[in-house]
């Protein structure tokens, strides 16, 4: 299905391989030795495809599907068309996430060094590493095995980046540590100055910015979102997380480990953030304040204030989001209101 | 007018030239034989240039300006200061933009391949091309006749971009066909993963990005506006769309012909936005809605349900223009209370 | 305590040095020989450190910290610990950010001009610059003495740089008079297009950009922002401002002396910003207002009418502070009784 200019399909699979895969278990009946050779929607599946049905919605796609194969929770298999292999599993998406990497891995590397990047004598690469055109690395830089480095990168003096990241190009890199397994997208800034000024009549200050950025394993940051280093604390991106593009980290922020963070969010400076939370599209947070963890926090909501953990809140400023939904529905009412 | 260190004025034209570039007729008694060196705006106009008035709010500058000709409505000819040529139309805001093209077409492409850029053996450049210094274009790139490709700007692996295309500097062009007329700012990121994740308790698991991105032609794109590419159905943006600085449009989502998008505007994944649509700055939209054809959404919105063609809606969460004004009225009147 | 792999600390200095440093006076029985060695935050600092209280917040923390020394105002010197050396000043945090800057100064040029760059043969660099791998240098740009030019930084035709100005990597400049003493982040781009189009049914037709972008002395501007330049007129970003990351500026905004833009404002086009303004993260302006100087626009308001000079307004649309609190407080009070 995916474009072969850009997409290089594995496999094809047999299916009590994508079953394990996928860790779900075949349904009764269903053929273990059949081959498959790629993934697509229900819609769009034929009989050598593996689909998934992960949302009521598509139910309908699903009982008049075509594909050959199917990842469905057990409630469901009932309604399968006739001749339609199942795995079944308690969270088809997560089993069909496994069986699309199954058949799309992450491009190889392709080691290889570029004769056109600058490296500085002193900065170390690990094995196996592909460093691309235009990319300059510092005196004393660490990258480690199997990292990827992008086109015309920047990575400056001292940073270090574990095993098995991959940096793309046109990324901005100084003052910090990046863990392994790491997904850096294009055109994403870290490290820079914190915005600290000692304001006053006669002009602002500027204060130095003696911390680092630390980012943990397994972190992935969409392209164009900065992240600053510390004031002197570090800025740190909890193991596991997750930031869209375009998203603000200010100095001293302490994101949790495994913390959603989408597009165009603003985290204002030393506001710390617990494991496992959640922030929608455009929220801003102010600063120095405690987000608990789990806590989730609806798209373009401005908060004020802390969040206990699991706490769901929403509006600007926010609110717990029952409360917001009735604020919401209480001027509703009052503009449709005649006469106004 | 413009400073001639950045900008060379073609020209002089005479003024029955003009008039037809403009798409507009000479008033009686203008000398279409008279010659204009420039544009300028009606205050700081001298007799060798053109100006035009659009806005009520300048007439007081029409009527007194030195301008030597003027673009303008018919119903405000009998205002014009005495000796004025004018050059009557409906749209003189479009007359203004053709001659100003005119004037300042854009900067000519000078065509040459710098030794210092890195092209792939593989990939094709058309006639005419300018590609700057440090530029990195991948295998089966393929660039069209008269295209600019900006310095250190990276395309990756089988994109494509259409002839008279002109990429600003330091873009990222991966998984994307590009139409032809287009013009990418400085720092655009196309085609990059989209925000995709089965979330879990262990951990969010990356899906794999399937699908790629469309731009059609005659599309703008502003500085650091970043676009991901689909998850197996493609991110599509409509020919003639003007996208502003700092827009994220997230996977899958379909951009109809001619819209509008202002600065900061976040569009979530699988969204649709019908032809002619205008979002204000900062808009927020929630994933898969349909926005129908020429909806017009106020700076700042929230828009969390499907918007009706021609629609205009504001507020967050987003609710019918009407009735959004009359709610902030209804809160102006409340806060204005005293002892409230 | 900053990690030597990125910082380098200057000094020992004696504390009577960092007293005149400060612009504090000291203490009675302060030893002004004593020698200090580092600057730290009250909680970590030991006794050959340098710290300082300006939030009440932390009182109790400079009342049991083992620092050396510490800045504070006159009012709490009482409550200082046995043994602590005081520097006394009504602005200790200022007193900070000038001992902060004395230990850790910028980091030196190590003027280098490096052979990887791309620099026209027309274009100047002054005296004492470093320019680092891959900058591309247009014709006629003019670098003033003691400048920093980033890895991969693009300076397009005419642009001239002041003294002492450090241009971060992977920046973008066109159309630009940049002042002295300025610090531009990663990934800016000022000068591009701004967003100007003659809409129609027929399609949106692209308006010249004639003007350019003019930053004055001593602004800084953070990693990812956006300032196009003018149509005709210049966009002018006035001596001293401080832009923080993901700022959009529109073309024809005139922002004062010493202004604060906090991370994600959107500032529309031919806005007037006054002097020492302070704008929220995430606030957007709408186009051809006027801002008055000194005015405070709190975190994601929409301001769509003009501000008087001084004014503190919040919301969106945005209303004076107290009233906006009272609608909020309206809103809040509704949500909260049962059975609405």
């Amino acid at each position: 299905m995916a474009d072969p200019q850009f997409f290089k399909v594995a496999g094809p699979f047999p299916l009590h391989e994508l079953a394990e895969i996928a860790g779900g278990t075949l349904a009764e009946g269903a053929d273990g030795g059949a081959e498959f050779s790629d993934v697509a929607p229900l819609g769009d599946a034929g009989p050598s495809h593996i689909s998934f049905l992960d949302n009521k919605k598509y139910v309908q796609d699903y009982t008049q599907s075509k594909a050959g194969a199917c990842i469905v929770h057990p409630a469901l298999a009932s309604r399968a068309p006739e001749g339609m292999h199942l795995v079944l599993m308690e969270d088809p998406y997560r089993g069909y996430a496994c069986v699309a990497r199954a058949f799309y891995p992450l491009i190889q590397l392709n080691p290889e060094i570029s004769g056109n990047a600058s490296i500085h004598e002193t900065a170390t690469t690990g094995a196996n590493c592909r460093i691309d055109p235009g990319a300059v690395i510092g005196a004393n830089a660490r990258v480690g095995d199997n990292c990827w480095i992008g086109a015309n990168t920047v990575i400056g003096q001292g940073v270090s980046i574990g095993a098995d990241s991959r940096i793309g190009p046109l990324v901005t890199l100084d003052f910090c540590q990046i863990g392994s397994q790491v997904i850096i997208h294009t055109g994403v800034r870290i490290g820079q100055d914190g915005f600290g000024f000692a304001m006053g009549a006669e002009g602002h200050l500027k204060v130095p910015q003696l911390g680092r950025v630390i980012i943990g394993d397994d972190v992935e940051i969409g392209a164009n979102s900065t992240i600053d280093r510390g004031t002197g604390p570090d800025t740190i991106i909890g193991a596991g997380s997750k930031i869209d593009n375009l998203v603000q980290i200010g100095h001293n922020v302490r994101l949790g480990r495994c913390c959603i963070v989408v597009s165009q969010v603003g985290i204002s400076g030393s506001t710390t953030v617990g494991d496992f939370a959640a922030l929608g599209g455009q929220v801003g947070l102010a600063g120095h304040l405690e987000i608990g963890p789990g806590a989730q926090i609806a798209a373009q909501s401005g908060v004020m204030r802390n969040v206990a953990p699991g706490e769901k809140i929403g509006g600007s400023p926010a609110q717990p989001f029952r409360e917001w939904m009735r604020g919401v529905a209480a001027i509703d009412k009052m503009s449709k209101r005649k006469g106004q």
